[in-house]
């Protein structure tokens, strides 16, 4: 259901029964597309160390010289067509699979920090420890579709062997939908294999198991670790988001239009290169979007000019015909506390209303991504259930209000007119009592109240029932190739 | 300008370059709009305590039966369309006039509560001081149009008197717009003579210089009080916000489309009663909406249903041809906590986006509207700065953009291209600096950088320059009308 009540095992994605806003005129996104071939035209994009991608761009049409690959207008957005509207992503438990694209968005939890923070310790390196409690915590977030990837960097284990155990926790401590790593080819091919053991080769081979994070480098570069991990899982048939890292007036110049222009031209050439690897490969138009904190020289997250482009590409995306991967719980703040929830609200609702189909660090996100905190995680899972709420729409249907209204007439009330009152989304976390009762019940502030969720939440965790054949499998497979390589920290 | 950026006297109301998220379909507003003419037709408003009222409904075409109005089908909106779509509030220094309705949005302080909040202090009953505070702190608002009405409740002066120290305060410590006082009709009249006194009588004779807040009853009752301030103020020419009370499930049905019928009956009943006493009397249509908390009976902010309630309006508003007052920092947090920020932010977002017009309580709003926070506000008010750059819109223009890509390339960067770099909010109270930078600043949370706001504010505050002349008689009369009555605190 999306009308935002809660039933346990709610996890089906939201359908969108809402418009988005088309913040932008046709006029303004005519010229941004002709911007954008212009830019594939005259400027291109290298392909970083990757003889074999300028091949291809070659075979193609494209004009190459050196690293620089120049695209024909309208080249990259006709090899596109093939690229899917919309696709299924499966879990190992199949009522958590999840279609990507559509009227859907399907919500993912925070991708990448190296730190976790929560009340009891402060800020600290993240370790697999914290790994597997966010995987668990976004196990029992009701209103969370997505077990996401790198929830946290575990930083204690080696670097060319944590993948195993990040994947490994994905699979066995929860049954939702899960991300592949993108830090090396080997690494995404021993992903492939994993999933080949949790699913099934002849299902892996067929269907979309993992969606995983390729971030393009902005302006206009496409290194070879990323980019080999690109074609890993489009030659598969796995689905990447396709993430130019845009800070606005850094890495892309400093007006809205521009921005996005640049970010259409990045995505463009990178799901055009997909379907070269595989006519058909799932990609997501995904970028990243921050702005400059102009005091300090750090990023600023919930400003103007980030919505703005926000719901801009949203735009682009639908034109382009791919789905679109944005917003999220983002955040420049360092403490779980009300800068943390004003801006994190403003990038949902973003992510919300721009049409996003998926949407990363939905949950858990805080210094601009340096961090993942538990508080936040547990206080940005329960706002999600205003976004299942908000986007289920407005019920048709007057006859029970005017029967109701005329039966209670003016200076009336609808109060225990039972089948009236039911539904809508309530946090399961903070509440709106009187202050009397609240101060009486130890006056918590948000963050206390966070802390004893989090607590709550793992101490009643419980796994998702695995086949011990499958279990037994992957904990082989995690062994034996962490028995094959040395290790290694960079 | 409404990009965001900051000059000092920055106080134009926003002007939206922005379309409206129109959430329902037309279908469903026609069908809204049909229930609220049955309801008005079959149940009726009453008016009590007000047979003069009766009168002019009566003599308009309305069916009369002891206090019960009931209207024929249409009547209501078409007695509507003598009532202004977009009208000027004259502020005491003119560049601070606002116009309301149209593609504007003006933004006003918290109304009503009887507590206030600071961290040092905590909770406690509102006193004048208080009020004169937060007049201070709305005058140094950079972001803020209005100076709003009860900015709290100055629970030491007697009630039949503090509207004049507090229209007082709104006079002399701030130039921008205000509103009058809706508790008593000779109250209302009181702040019609002050008015004279600030502006000249030939002026408000002619034109609008307050809006005040006319609360109806949900469901359906015109109390005297308010019905009889409304009938004041409407013979001025002094504008009003139709202000139904809406707790969804309670004071209107448990769903939303018809709560938004039976708001719609309520507001249509008392804009078309406004024309009855003085054809052109500007009205706002202004629900205040809330939901209930089944958890603990208080209300909730910021939830699913509230916000569609909110776009609904908006959209009924514009199809009526009438200004819309809606949003706000509302939240049923106890403390400026991440729960009050989340709450706050989506209501925030729901007036820009669903049209809002005049929006009251944009900052220093707590618990349900108990209480007016210190901390609160100087955070609300940075945060509408947001508001003001996301509504300017997107400069069309690549030019620059185009060539600036030309120049920098792949693996470039934009930094120190200064022209594309200028403007974009940001805040003046959060950073986004590094963590060892804040923490060798103290680690302040976002409750200590807004105390330490609110401290700098009200040292710097400087009164705006008025004619000693005026000052002296605002002064007279005031003392004069003191003097006139017997001190009541009920």
């Amino acid at each position: 259901m999306n009308d935002g009540t809660s039933t346990a095992d709610e996890t089906a994605e939201i359908t969108r029964a809402i418009p988005e806003l088309e913040l932008l005129s046709d006029d303004a996104l005519d010229a941004i597309e002709a911007a954008a071939d212009t830019i594939l035209q005259e400027v291109g994009v290298n392909f970083v160390n990757n003889p074999e991608a300028l091949e291809r761009w070659r075979r193609a049409g494209a004009e190459i010289e050196g690293e620089r690959v120049r695209l024909p207008r309208g080249l990259a957005r006709e090899l596109c067509a093939t690229a899917p509207g919309v696709f299924t992503q499966l879990a190992r438990n199949p009522a958590r699979s999840v279609e990507i694209g559509g009227r859907g968005l399907v919500l993912a939890p925070v991708y990448g920090p190296p730190f976790v923070h929560d009340a009891g310790r402060g800020q600290r390196y993240a370790t697999i420890e914290d790994f597997r409690n966010f995987v668990k915590l976004g196990q029992t977030a009701r209103w969370l579709h997505h077990s996401g990837g790198t929830v946290c960097e575990p930083t204690d284990l080696p670097v060319n062997k944590r993948h195993l155990d990040m994947l490994h926790a994905h699979m066995t401590l929860s049954d939702k939908p899960f991300m592949g790593t993108a830090t090396e080819p080997s690494r995404a091919r021993h992903c492939i294999e994993m999933c080949g053991i949790l699913f099934g080769e002849d299902v892996v081979r067929e269907k979309t198991v993992m969606t995983s994070l390729i971030t393009i480098g902005s302006p206009l570069t496409f290194d070879d670790t990323m980019t080999g991990a690109l074609e890993i899982y489009a030659a598969h048939n796995q689905s990447c988001i396709l993430a130019p890292f845009a800070v606005v007036g850094a890495t892309t110049p400093g007006s809205v239009a521009g921005t996005l222009a640049q970010l259409l031209a990045e995505v463009l050439a990178g799901a055009a290169y997909a379907q070269l690897v595989r006519k058909g490969a799932p990609v997501i138009f995904g970028p990243f979007v921050t702005t400059m904190d102009r005091h300090g020289g750090g990023t600023g997250f919930g400003t103007p000019a980030a919505s703005q482009i926000t719901y801009g590409a949203g735009q682009l995306a639908r034109r382009l015909g791919l789905p679109y991967r944005a917003g999220g719980a983002l955040t420049g703040a360092r403490l779980p506390d009300a800068q943390a929830a004003y801006e994190s609200a403003a990038s949902l609702n973003d992510g919300l209303l721009s049409g996003a189909n998926f949407m990363l660090h939905a949950c858990g996100w805080l210094e601009g991504g340096l961090v993942s905190s538990y508080e936040k995680f547990v206080m940005d899972a329960d706002r999600l259930g205003v976004l299942h709420g908000f986007a289920g729409g407005v019920e048709a249907g007057l006859d029970d209000a005017l029967d109701a209204l005329r039966e209670v007439g003016p200076g009336g009330h609808f109060l225990g007119r039972e089948p009236e009152m039911a539904g809508g989304w309530q946090s399961d976390i903070f509440d709106n009592r009187p202050f009397e009762a609240w101060i009486e019940d130890g006056g918590r502030d948000a963050m206390k109240l966070a802390t004893e969720r989090v607590r709550d939440l793992l101490e009643s965790y419980e796994p998702p029932a695995l086949d011990p054949a499958i279990d037994e499998a992957l904990s082989a497979f995690v062994a034996a190739k962490k028995a094959e390589m040395p290790d290694s920290f960079m």
